[in-house]
């Protein structure tokens, strides 16, 4: 079944994420994803082409409620099934009967939990191969597209908000909770698909898929293990000339390892091998899910710098200091300013200033004009911008309704100063002050929290440019 | 001067912290600390115990300012010295003049700026030596003492919130806004002194004052460099015997090195040498600014470890099998569980779950009793639970007025079942239920965001009681 039929990889998934019509397989009147589900579909603006299954019938939320999926009136061509997990292979052949050839099955009790499950998710796949289904899952929440506002699992509603990243995930918790948490640290998504047990479709299918998807600038997926190795290098490869993969992997250690087979029955191999794919592939690693969610704003808001030269002015020289260490460490250099840049600051900053990099600009009120000399300076290829304010003067400039703006006089201009240069800012300290901050600079510069890995996600960016610009 | 004239270590630093009375010289009508300052202590309940001077005398906030230091009443014991570095010196002598034998000087542009700095540093030195005085600074922000709520740096009104972590720190910029954001990651101090170009007093005094100090349980520690290495082990050592120190070192590059050399005018050496500084005398080194934060938090609220044998609970198996991952790669390991334990949780969960370590509950609502049997297990050390819950549940719960507490069944109980072994929480998601569960568990359980951290702070923890009971 698989990837056979003359199928070219990743192109059959599209009814996944732009259905005609949703037979929702299992709805219940008691709490539980039945009974939310069909709710959240009918506010997203699907419930004209929502229908409901369950042998019991009547109504749910004033719904009908169909009492087999032969009764299912209309055109659905996606079926999202929910039932336990022993009645899922023949709820597929009612499926099948019915001519839908796309499931997600969000069903959990098969590979996951022991030789039972095994052999139940054998049964099931043996049904949908046989009425050549294509299917996700068992043991997710299966897709979310925010163009239109589709998605069979409940999320916040800002969730939905499209933005340009693309998110894979094998299990559904982890999916489900990730999706409800990025926009609140500034990330918007354009699909999202979490792959559970992957009786069928893998992530190497979702890859290419994404790749060729107009609304995905950046990828970004949890791994526990590959289906195939092999696959997943070329695919990776081929997706990485045109879009950042990014990958947060487990299993690096033995017990992680065990950890992921009893969750989503992976067998996630030695680690070794997949640090090697994801070198020769020109995928992007992140070593912690915080770095992963960082990777994932810069990645799809700055542009690739030419070169691994990072310009840094702060207003606190500790954290200039803690971020330039790690710069060096991450393999970034700090280079002496150009003299013209130089001359620049001096003209403007109070005689204590030390004009160098990184540029320590204190609460001279040279933030502005700093950050403008870095990026403009010749020998600079990227610049990490820290600006932290103490609570008291925060507050005194709230008092006389000065906004973080008028303060730092943030001008969207710098972005455009230098267009082909990343810019990132740092801050910490009073939680509003960093709030402020983020609205003041807008979407187009992130708002890091911790100046280490801020620096760490800079030489990602670098060093991913420049894999790509040496394989294309 | 300096720890001469018989006075042991850090015996003579209560009047910065406990003053009878505060003469703040530099009190002014324009914006800057000069004018805030004032506020801030009057409204802290300094009122009564405040004497501001400024040349121009008059009246500030309806307080009078005297026009010099020799025109102030009463018995003030410690000065805050804001004035134009160059008028530092000669401010010295007259506070020496008046009696007063501590200061506070605030004011920057010294050893930090260049050659004249350095110069009038010295020149301040020879003053303050001249009278046998203490000094803290130049260019800081003095102190904090949450127990009299006693500071000389306007903080957030929660940062005076008394609690067990005291705070050094180098650069007052830095102090200052770490002071105002630790109270929103749950943290509270007892002290903080941020000790800015180090003229008089050091590091390794207040490390050996705040050692005596009964408000202090755990000291985190920001240091550009040491004045004395060989002092610094020393005390150290002595320090760690009796409270953790827990140290953010920069400098650990040499471009980081030149970073510092500008700023606090340290030269902060060769980053092997305080590596073996720090592993010698038992301190606990941090990798980055949030793991120091997360680390306070962890080492002021749980107890010491017995072994490294972790038990992990979680409602995802993906964040179980990253902390799993981590927490080998820190030195810690995951045992089998006890068979008691296996049977215990057996009893209670559905057939679905695998009873192993890392033990994923998933959507099962067993997390509360898998909990206590990992705390109970004998073969456990210490217990790390991963508490996530998708939004839609969430928000389910709240609206049938289901509190957090409630759902999760969060009983300060389980914190009290096995006194003897640490307790962390973790969680991610939707910022809402990350709050919700801080509130429900209250403080003597850390509600910590990065599950990868988490690990790392409980091997940091379970490697400093290892060595102290190694060195005792």
């Amino acid at each position: 079944m698989r990837k056979g039929k003359g199928v070219e990889l990743g192109m059959d998934l599209e009814p996944f994420f732009k259905p005609k019509g949703v037979v929702l397989v299992g709805a219940r009147r008691s709490p539980g994803f039945g009974f939310i589900l069909p709710l959240a579909l009918r506010r997203q603006g699907w419930g004209d082409r929502l229908f409901l299954v369950n042998p019991a019938g009547g109504e749910l939320h004033g719904m009908p409620v169909h009492e087999s999926v032969a009764a299912v009136p209309g055109d659905p061509d996606l079926a999202v099934v929910i039932v336990p997990a022993a009645a899922v292979p023949p709820v597929l052949d009612e499926i099948g009967e019915r001519g839908i050839r796309h499931v997600i099955i969000e069903s959990a009790g098969f590979a996951e939990t022991g030789q039972e499950g095994v052999e139940l998710q054998r049964a099931a796949r043996e049904v949908a191969g046989r009425w050549g289904m294509r299917v996700i899952g068992p043991n997710c929440v299966g897709v979310v597209n925010t163009a239109n506002r589709f998605s069979t699992v409940e999320v916040v509603d800002e969730a939905l908000c499209p933005g340009p990243v693309a998110v894979i995930a094998q299990s559904g918790v982890f999916g489900n909770i990730l999706l409800d948490g990025l926009h609140q640290k500034g990330l918007f998504i354009s699909k999202a698909v979490t792959l559970g047990n992957r009786m069928d479709v893998d992530e190497c299918e979702v890859l290419e898929y994404l790749r060729r998807d107009p609304d995905t600038r950046v990828i970004m997926m949890y791994l526990e293990g590959a289906a195939d190795g092999r696959l997943l290098r070329e695919t990776l490869a081929r997706v990485t000339r045109e879009k950042p993969v990014l990958v947060l992997k487990s299993g690096r250690t033995q017990a992680g390892r065990r950890a992921t087979a009893s969750h989503t029955g992976s067998m996630s191999g030695e680690d070794d091998l997949y640090e090697a794919v994801f070198r020769q592939s020109g995928a992007v690693r992140a070593r912690s899910l915080e770095e992963l969610v960082d990777m994932a704003r810069v990645f799809s808001t700055q542009p690739r710098p030419a070169g691994n030269r990072l310009g840094v002015a702060t207003s606190s020289g500790s954290l200039g200091a803690l971020a330039t260490d790690a710069a060096v460490e991450s393999g970034l250099v700090l280079p002496d300013l150009d003299p013209a840049s130089i001359d620049r600051v001096r003209a403007i900053a109070p005689r204590w200033m030390n004009v160098r990099n990184p540029l320590d600009v204190g609460p001279s009120g040279a933030f502005i004009p700093a950050i403008t000399a870095l990026v403009e300076d010749p020998g600079i290829d990227m610049v990490l911008s820290i600006a932290v304010m103490p609570y008291a003067v925060f507050h005194e400039f709230k008092e006389r309704g000065v906004s973080v703006r008028d303060f730092l006089g943030i001008a969207s201009g710098i972005r455009d100063k230098a267009p082909e240069k990343p810019l990132v800012l740092c801050s910490i300290g009073d939680e509003g002050f960093v709030r402020d901050l983020d609205e003041a600079v807008g979407p187009e510069v992130p708002v890091l929290t911790s100046p280490e890995r801020a620096v760490r996600v800079m030489a990602a960016l670098w060093r991913y440019g420049k894999t790509r610009a040496e394989r294309v």
